[in-house]
């Protein structure tokens, strides 16, 4: 495929919302052709069952809500994913595949061999060209999600609820994947002042977009392009 | 598991409902405990994945339908399924995973053999004991989908809306299994009478029974019984 997709990955609280929309916002003025977009939703019907998921009355089972997960990414892959990336755009998503490894095969303890098959089905033949993985201790994971929801005045999504044990395991599946695939994955330090992380990010998204031989708005019209979330 | 596992299967239109529920009443009447579910459906989660998996207004890719019924069969084996299975009830069910196979293998054309797979870890260890298949020709399905909801003045749910081709497909799926399974997969007649297809339904399912030494109220109390849904 002609694109270029980039994920953000990280525990809860580590800012990878803030800082897709601030790389995209950032190429966008850069000139390539950027879609921004989140797993689970960036479908009508991912947006369903992303609102199944989020809803702290439901009791999920825990292969219920990989497949759940499964499911949103089979449907933003098919719709989304594909048809930008086949048109050249840069795709920026808030999670992606590595999400489920982390959260269900290390956090949840699911058989990471059927994650990893389910994924891979899941996504059709699209992987992640570049991962930024912020990093950040489950302690302060915690704290942060806690703060942002009184100073929203938000109640805790489903799995805001759960315990610090929870996210050091999920934070261990990341670490899993970036011992397998370290040129991809992307350790970031999301403790750094957001203004600095971002510009790692920047420099490090144009230095590989440039190494891939990947221009601004080459063989798209730049016209056509925007955010859709 | 100590209980006994019964399914309903077939294209739309064959009378599982209908079956499902007289012989669940009939199971009932004989003092056996009897527990009466439905797939998609049968958990609360499961319901609301029901909801998108019948609007006709949702367009969803293969994979993301395949993904959402494993999702609902999931839930539903973990919080429905295994605890009566285990505490000895009959739980009759109005499709199950051969539903999967039917539709989303033969019909959407999915790789077979991860449908099965994803099939089996979303069933975790639960297999149908006796499955009654009830056959009719697609013709004659579309045919009874349509009467069906002039009578009752319903819109075509979204599977509802596929053709004749569509059936056809499902239906050698089904053919599929039984020329596998002949022992679980009992194939009858959906031309029959209802009332005629109802005896024969009741006597297969009692000798099965009878053959795995399962009688009556055996280590259940009878008082705790009842239908739920």
């Amino acid at each position: 495929m002609k694109g270029f997709f980039i994920t953000f990955e990280g525990i809860e609280g580590a800012g990878k919302t803030t800082q897709a929309k601030a790389l995209s916002e950032e190429l966008l003025k850069c000139n390539f052709p950027v879609v921004l977009t989140r797993e689970p939703g960036g479908s009508p019907v991912g947006d369903k069952i992303r609102k199944i998921l989020a809803d702290p009355e439901n009791d999920i089972s825990p292969m219920t809500e990989f497949l759940l997960y499964a499911a949103a990414r089979a449907e933003h892959a098919d719709k989304l994913l594909r048809p930008y990336l086949e048109e050249g755009y840069v795709v920026i998503s808030d999670r992606f595949m590595d999400s489920s490894v982390a959260y269900q095969a290390f956090a949840r303890e699911l058989p990471l061999s059927f994650v990893d098959e389910v994924n891979s089905e899941a996504a059709w033949e699209i992987f992640p060209d570049l991962t930024f993985y912020l990093d950040l201790t489950p302690e302060e994971s915690v704290k942060r999600v806690k703060l942002r929801n009184e100073e929203m005045e938000l109640l805790p999504e489903r799995l805001e609820r759960e315990k610090t044990v929870f996210f050091r395991k999920a934070r261990e599946g990341y670490m899993h994947i970036r011992n397998n695939e370290p040129a991809r994955f992307r350790l970031m330090d999301a403790m750094l002042p957001p203004e600095e992380l971002h510009r790692k990010i920047v420099d490090s998204a144009l230095k590989e977009l440039r190494r891939r031989g990947i221009y601004p708005a080459s063989g798209v019209n730049p016209e056509t392009v925007g955010l859709n979330f």
